[in-house]
């Protein structure tokens, strides 16, 4: 009965979780709603035992079995203040260590090797890892950071497109769309960006690259801003941690290398395996050092 | 007892009113707390009343007298939506005209004549006039613009604190002042961003200006940054309206002339009067056009 094993992914959006065997062999998954845990810490721990029940049924298992399992969860916003702790304390597993969304995945992408992952999404945070310590840069999110993300991109469009409607830059197919879309009522542009949250800038993002692959110059100005902002970021972890690989993970990594200099792209591997496998196998490790099975 | 005319200075942390004679004569002055008619249109109400009834106590009139004034307002945010229509209906003078602070600005600085106008303050706005017909450019508030303004170059500072903590970026003693208030913990100025207005981001914008007069290296690539934007739109203006003259006003614009293009330091005159007063002189024009005084 006991041995069991979960890994858990939460995130903003969805939770996802994983149950395997001891060695780490996926036999179910599961998923429930958001499990945020700074913006509502007491919903994030019934999604997160609601996905953990769900994998077991899927493997066939009994849901309450979910009390003796050892968890390893990877959840957005553990580096702010003691929400960890209260959710740590509230979850039904045998045992659960609770580290950031951005570990799992760099566990997942790289698997129990050294490197550096940038997560290129509705924000930017940059992890590398040197035998066994992982050093983190940025993820402070879209206020007064996330430099080169998605939402930075939508951002920096809308401000464009106001600034070519007053006349202070050049127009272009990018801007022009922004406009068009807001009926050319630059009042609409700042309505809209007073009620956004982050995501709803970075909807913007992939127009931006879709225009600036087609040579538009005020989308390639924005581009080439935002990957400059990256490769900073990107010889700043690479310093860290001299790193050799680098993964890219997130929504804009399909979209960016072309733009990242030259030193960046001739590392770049694909991810092994996603961020619930990752946690799936930090939940092993743990679990063979708690037994005293390694070393 | 009627005649009596009200000029009016509405802003984000304080709202002023002058009482004049229906020459335009000032008789007495008052002032209130914040009017912001974009995030608190009620309350800017009740700054604009009670600042009005101040300046006729004054003047040594019953406050209660404003019922028949006339009076004329610079209010900041009116160029978004229709607050400014709710604002209008709520007021309790006999007439009530309400346009931009900007406008009020450019009439105190520039009287009747033609000319450019540069505010350069919590937020940023150009305007020209001639031959009467005033031009905007600019002013569309702190998420997707205000370019230059003190609030953007805060913020910009409290962005360079974070990436010189991660090692993105060199630190300098303008981000160390930043990291020693906050303590060198980057979650503290991400909390202060989170809950900052864009006032609470302009004020480290004078010391930012400080540390690049001192040549900082930091906090010259921020305010040359900033002085390029107001650079492109003080350009954009003047091609507008083929001003000849300009005139910066708001908290930065005795900091700004050395960091501008010589083209414009070149045109750059002295303000002939402050707001509250081109307030008063619109709000004696708009009851000359009324009483049919005029032409």
């Amino acid at each position: 009965m006991a041995g069991y094993i979960l890994g858990i992914d939460g995130g903003g959006t969805s939770c996802r979780a994983a149950v395997a065997d001891p060695q780490g062999t996926i036999l179910g998954r599961g998923k429930s709603g958001a499990a945020n845990i700074l913006t509502d810490p007491n919903n994030a721990i019934l999604s997160i035992t609601e996905a953990a029940k769900a994998a077991f049924r899927d493997a066939g298992l009994d849901g309450d079995g979910v009390g003796e399992a050892s968890a390893f969860l990877g959840l957005a916003g553990t580096n702010v203040g003691d929400l960890a702790r209260y959710v740590h304390d509230r979850l039904p597993f045998r045992h659960t260590d609770i580290d950031s969304d951005g570990l799992i995945a760099l566990q997942g992408a790289l698997g129990d090797g050294d490197g550096a992952v940038a997560i290129l999404g509705t924000g930017t945070i940059y992890m590398a890892r040197k035998a066994g310590t992982v050093r983190y840069i940025g993820g402070w999110g879209f206020t007064v950071g996330d430099l080169g993300s998605g939402a930075r991109i939508g951002h920096a469009l809308l401000q464009e497109a106001l600034l070519a409607h007053d006349g202070v830059r050049p127009r272009s197919a990018v801007t022009d769309a922004v406009l068009d879309e807001f009926k050319h009522d630059p009042r609409g542009i700042v309505e809209f960006a007073h009620l956004s949250k982050p995501g709803d800038f970075g909807r913007y993002a992939p127009l931006v690259f879709e225009h600036a692959r087609a040579r538009d110059p005020r989308a390639v100005a924005i581009v080439e801003a935002a990957a400059g902002t990256v490769d900073e970021a990107l010889d700043a972890i690479m310093a860290l941690a001299g790193a050799r690989r680098l993964c890219l993970l997130g929504g804009l990594a399909p979209l960016y290398p072309e733009w990242l200099s030259q030193r960046h792209r001739a590392i770049l591997v694909e991810p092994q395996a996603d961020a619930l496998t990752g946690a799936v196998a930090l939940a092993a490790a743990r679990q063979r050092e708690r037994t005293g099975a390694s070393g």
